[in-house]
């Protein structure tokens, strides 16, 4: 991931330049950075005190996120951080505590797809009132395969979160219960089947399939009071060949949201340039991982869990 | 929808004629017949027990029907009954009792969606192995109105019956478990969602909204470990107009499955003649019947209620 | 296609019954008629003569049509005889000829695209004024293999002749050129590209391609001055498996036609019983066969060729 | 498209900086020249020549493409030139041979299709054999209305030269006989239709309609010997409201092929930073003009006229 990021800023980012990497290995990092004539150093802690560095993206495994955040915060830089923020939603409110004390909005979660062009036009129906009043949303989120979220929390915390971030900003609203069940009884559960509840009267089904074998899969309808409406497939040829008219379904999710890495990657860093950051906040972060935890609860429990919150900081609103 | 199948039986049934109608109001049921040569008659009793009546469809309303079907049976006679079948499951399973006493399966039950060409082929991917083991199924019913199902329970017992049907025969499974939820907290509860559990291990997500406004839409996706498959809107032409390219959704749930109607009657009219009747039996409608009541009684726990039957006669083995 | 008729009547049209059954192999007749309960009878005159016989389909070899009709007419019986009417123009208005003598219009021309529900809903996009003023029209005719299209004039006398007939009858308008081109030029010419004109100005692409490899692929697009109208595939399930999101398409025009068969068959016995043929007549069957005749002529010459027609019976009016 | 391209530079590609804007029109000159930061100057000429200007994008008028690429190969300057090059094939073949004169490939014509990322998976199709040996190619160009291309022969050098670029480039072949026809007969002749014949014997229909009335609308099917590939629509969100299912047609095609222009835009700046400019060249855009002008002269004549081109220089090899 950190080094797709790494090409897309130098192919389509005019107001970046990336000067340094870090990677744990450090043939890794050379290849990342030679490209695009990056600097490799020797830790994560120098790369973020660089002089040289105004800003830095995250894209380490997730048990290291919020103490890396912690540093850039503590060495007041704009940071992008890949989601999940944190492990557990302590550690995340951690980092909301960190943030404020500072006094600045520096963080930046990685929940890309708040600029993917799709999601992006399918809340365009419910502001500008196309679908009428919501009262349901279907999502679906499906890999062929997935290497990283194999146990039943880590696809709670590791896929389904990016569910669990984009229905509160779909509907600008806020998760107060979830509950999460699977077909599957022994093993890793797998399908995951969510039913989340939101305070203004929404219900959603969120089905997260990382083992779903066809491809990589979004989709999302939303059912108003007025109409519904759905993301349609990007893909932009379809063939007539051997008795099937049909159109490929890949499995890179790098891929599917190019877009929406680069127009995200884009506006952090113009707006790390003048200091006002507008996306996913530390806040956001923290209640992914809060209502991830819910939706961990509830597996085990078998019913619906409420997600509680600790106070919001007058800081984000 | 009597009105109906008399029309199709008079154009597309060769097998079939219709000889005579009874219905309360005498204007309906002369206008019914008149076009198609058949008699009306002054009552239900009199229509079952003519002699020139070999089989009788029944399009009454819904708490007329296992009595009515319970006055074929004893006359011999094969029937087709609108569903539900009854208002309770306890009166189905009366008309269960009578049938076993006859000894002859004489009911079918109007569950026409095992004879729609999109359902029997989305039936058909499961049984030769397209998606592999099915693990979750989700469907959609939608009607733009309803002026029938008009309040909590009706919306179960007279939308999502269909639905509660058809999920056993799509998967050759039993229905063991079922929770409706709604997002609307006051008055009539729509749309209502429902999780569903079969004996197999599936989950089944059901959404039915009978006030969406758009139009009627029934939607049904199989999730299975190789892949899936979806029923596709059927529209015959789209325009592109005025700066949107669509197909119109309709709000008419007898165009939507005229060719189900016209096939299940055909089978229906064939097999009396021949005295096998292979369509969903009255054990299939009390069972729809029974799972119904448990849906009613979880909207108003709020839980998952098991589904619990009574034996199975061996006579519907 | 006659056992396919065949198989429609018994199963489908109320109107109808099959009594009798010619054809020149004896086991095909016997195979035909069996299980519809109908006779085998000697030769073709005997059944056209029989008075058990009351109308008759004609699914023989194209030569024999044109003599075959004569002969029906001759008998003053109701016939439904495949495309095309005659092998020639002049043969073809020798029917029309006859029919008029007879003073009774008692053929059908087997076009059943009239029938079929996405032509007629495509037709009424231009009745109804959604389309605006047609300037254009674009079709597509293609076969994954062709058995009986197997020369250059054959594809248009065999295959093509759906459009010709169509295009008159989509538009309300009369063909009065076609230029017919293949990028084929040595063997056999296929796929053909057709361009027609019509008296009231649209002009028509339409390419027929019977060995097309995929499928079995009938399309047709019209183009006004509001917007535009194309028919809509009508498989009813998609499926991805196998990083392919897809719906299936068969090599068979009778499945693909299946409702526009039944459609045809009903409403011509329906209108044989009372004597008033609607559908496409005598007139119609000359028409493409001359407008076919100039496209093989075109083919030829390479230029577009004029269609030039005999005078219209006022009986046609 | 000046100001356009201006904005993409800015936002998305890092490889070059807009350093300043000429237009005779000084508002829109500084209009388009401020956000970015860059100089407004006096003059094209002073422009093309300032030592701070490594390379020029001209988005003039048609008429004055021609000289102001040559002022730029005069200065031994990269050039990205909009569509057409010239207004006549003799005018674009001055180019040609004022480019082979100084030796080296600087100029890139606008024709960035060639970069959109639907032409370049439906020519995959074609290099990769997925469809087999190409016979056929359906091409549909629209636009809702058109205040540029407003004459007969504007039609073809403004809006279907995109067509007559992206044939040859998507087959690999060379484009050598067009005949353009049109249904209109009086005033000014659109929609028009164009037969194209390729050295290696592919057919294709290219229909340009530019007051289609509902939106924008490019589409290309190519039909092979085992298949067909299609460019998809490419929404994101598709609505079902008030009996429709659809998805917005908009008429923009900045919009629609936005991608397009990044692409196109990147890879020219970044090809011109090391002298190698691998994009459509001055001889695509001479063979452009050459089959523009036989398209126009064959709506005048009526029928098919031959590409005759001079010598193609070895340059271009």
């Amino acid at each position: 991931m950190g080094a797709d990021h790494i090409r897309t800023i130098a192919s389509s980012v005019p107001s970046a330049r990336v000067s340094a990497v870090y990677d744990f290995n450090r043939d890794t990092a050379y290849a990342a950075a030679s490209p695009v004539g990056a600097d490799v150093v020797g830790s994560a802690e120098a790369l973020i005190e660089s002089s040289s560095v105004d800003a830095i993206i995250i894209a380490s495994p997730d048990r290291t996120h919020a103490e890396l955040v912690r540093t850039c915060l503590a060495a007041g830089k704009h940071v992008l951080c890949e989601k999940p923020l944190a492990v557990t939603a302590d550690e995340a409110y951690g980092v909301v505590e960190a943030e404020v004390v500072g006094g600045r909005r520096l963080l930046q979660v990685g929940f890309m797809r708040r600029y993917d062009p799709g999601f992006v036009a399918l809340r365009r129906t419910i502001t500008d009132g196309t679908v009428g009043d919501v009262r349901l949303v279907h999502a679906i989120h499906r890999n062929a395969s997935s290497s990283t979220s194999t146990d039943d929390a880590g696809l709670i915390t590791g896929s389904m979160i990016h569910e669990l971030d984009t229905i509160p900003w779909l509907l600008d609203d806020e998760i107060v219960g979830i509950r999460v069940e699977s077909p599957v009884v022994d093993g890793f559960r797998d399908p995951q089947l969510a039913t989340i509840w939101t305070r203004g009267g929404v219900m959603v089904t969120a089905e997260v399939f990382v083992n779903a074998g066809y491809g990589y899969d979004v989709r999302c309808e939303v059912v108003g009071s007025r109409g519904t409406a759905s993301l349609v497939p990007s893909e932009q040829v379809s063939t007539r060949v051997a008795g099937v008219d049909g159109v490929p379904v890949r499995d890179d999710f790098v891929a599917h949201f190019a877009d929406a890495y680069r127009i995200e990657l884009s506006t952090w860093a113009g707006e790390a340039l003048t200091g006002d950051t507008t996306g996913p906040s530390a806040w956001d972060g923290y209640v992914a991982n809060a209502v991830a935890e819910a939706g961990v609860a509830s597996l085990a429990s078998g019913v619906r869990e409420a997600v509680s919150l600790r106070e919001k900081p007058a800081f984000y609103a």
